[in-house]
């Protein structure tokens, strides 16, 4: 029973979706996921984030980086991300995930109709001078075995809900782009737009206003 | 803001928390948990079961049962909680979790109004007799080291919310106390009990039946 936005554009009950961000390191994972979480909390919604940060301290202990403990690494977030949509709430999964058949996998376990795969997209070149984390730099060194875009392959998804290419614009606007894109989806309730063409006299308010608590 | 039982024993909105039922392997605690499942269901309320079966399944590979990892897995158990919990779900966790420390730290992880800390107790030489998967035997013959109750010790609680003795009383029943035990603590609604020691008569349900759906 999905409550479907109504007429007014408000959703009945808060629906539980999964954002999956992928990309590789320092694309912007999880700076746009605060940014989203920033928005998200605005309208009253509880957020779980599943970033690096957090999956490192929580998760992930006792896992390496071979394909085989990378893979149970982002399966167990997709468990987690699965358990909170199944009480409705929103999970955002800010990870590398470079394989294709392994976020297809997160699809199936959080539920199709649920999951929004995003591909946070920016070549290597950009993300490796960004280097917020001296990740690059170590990788290259020989530091790090099996860094995703030096000596691990990234498989860009074939088929994201959403590309953000975070070679131009600020996270706040790439954040925008994907709530707009989950009101479609009627993953979320459609907030009225500051940015609206035509600006509302005061009339036009209040006429709004009452029509929203009158009866129907 | 939690939603407090109104005067009519409803609470106004479901509230998350989390069952802790710690305990000796085979003293019940899964089939409890299952027990309690089919109630809370329904209930109409979703349940995330973290049993042994379901972390090894999905959280816990990569570990092994040193004091550490061991502490590892209770707390990543506990993260996990603590986020349905967020999400006003309810986790049900069944675990032996061994150490009072950890026991504690998971109830701070969780937050404490909404952590209950349920021992399911019964003697070792009982669940070493009813030994369900042939565990006990397993680390008797030296099989399985560190195992709780045999070469690794098991702390009781001090201060548990609920004890469960299991020599005695049906899974159904202990559930039914551990649902008094919530609802006394304003966790879950109260509901009418088909059990009532004064049975209705038509006129009086007829009374109350209006009474629920009228103004006030």
């Amino acid at each position: 029973m999905p409550a479907r936005p109504s007429p007014s554009g408000r959703a009945r009950a808060p629906r539980g979706f999964c954002l999956w961000l992928t990309g590789l390191s320092g694309a912007g994972k999880s700076t746009i996921a605060h940014a989203l979480i920033a928005h998200l909390t605005r309208r009253g919604r509880v957020v779980t984030l599943l970033d690096g940060d957090v999956v490192r301290t929580h998760l992930s202990k006792g896992l390496g980086f071979s394909r085989d403990d990378r893979d149970t690494n982002v399966r167990r977030i997709a468990f987690v991300a699965g358990e909170v949509v199944r009480h409705q709430g929103i999970a955002i999964c800010a990870v590398v995930s470079p394989y294709e058949a392994t976020r297809e996998e997160c699809r199936r376990i959080v539920g199709a109709e649920r999951f929004v795969l995003v591909y946070v997209d920016a070549p290597l070149a950009i993300c490796e001078q960004r280097d917020p984390k001296g990740m690059y730099a170590r990788a290259r060194r020989g530091e790090i075995p099996h860094f995703t875009g030096i000596d691990d392959p990234y498989e860009p998804p074939t088929a994201p809900d959403l590309v953000l290419t975070t070679t131009g614009g600020t996270p706040d606007a790439h954040a925008r782009t994907t709530l707009r894109h989950l009101e479609r989806r009627g993953l979320l309730p459609r907030v009225a737009r500051r940015s609206s063409p035509v600006s509302r006299t005061a009339a036009e308010r209040r006429r709004r206003a009452s029509r929203a608590t009158g009866d129907r």
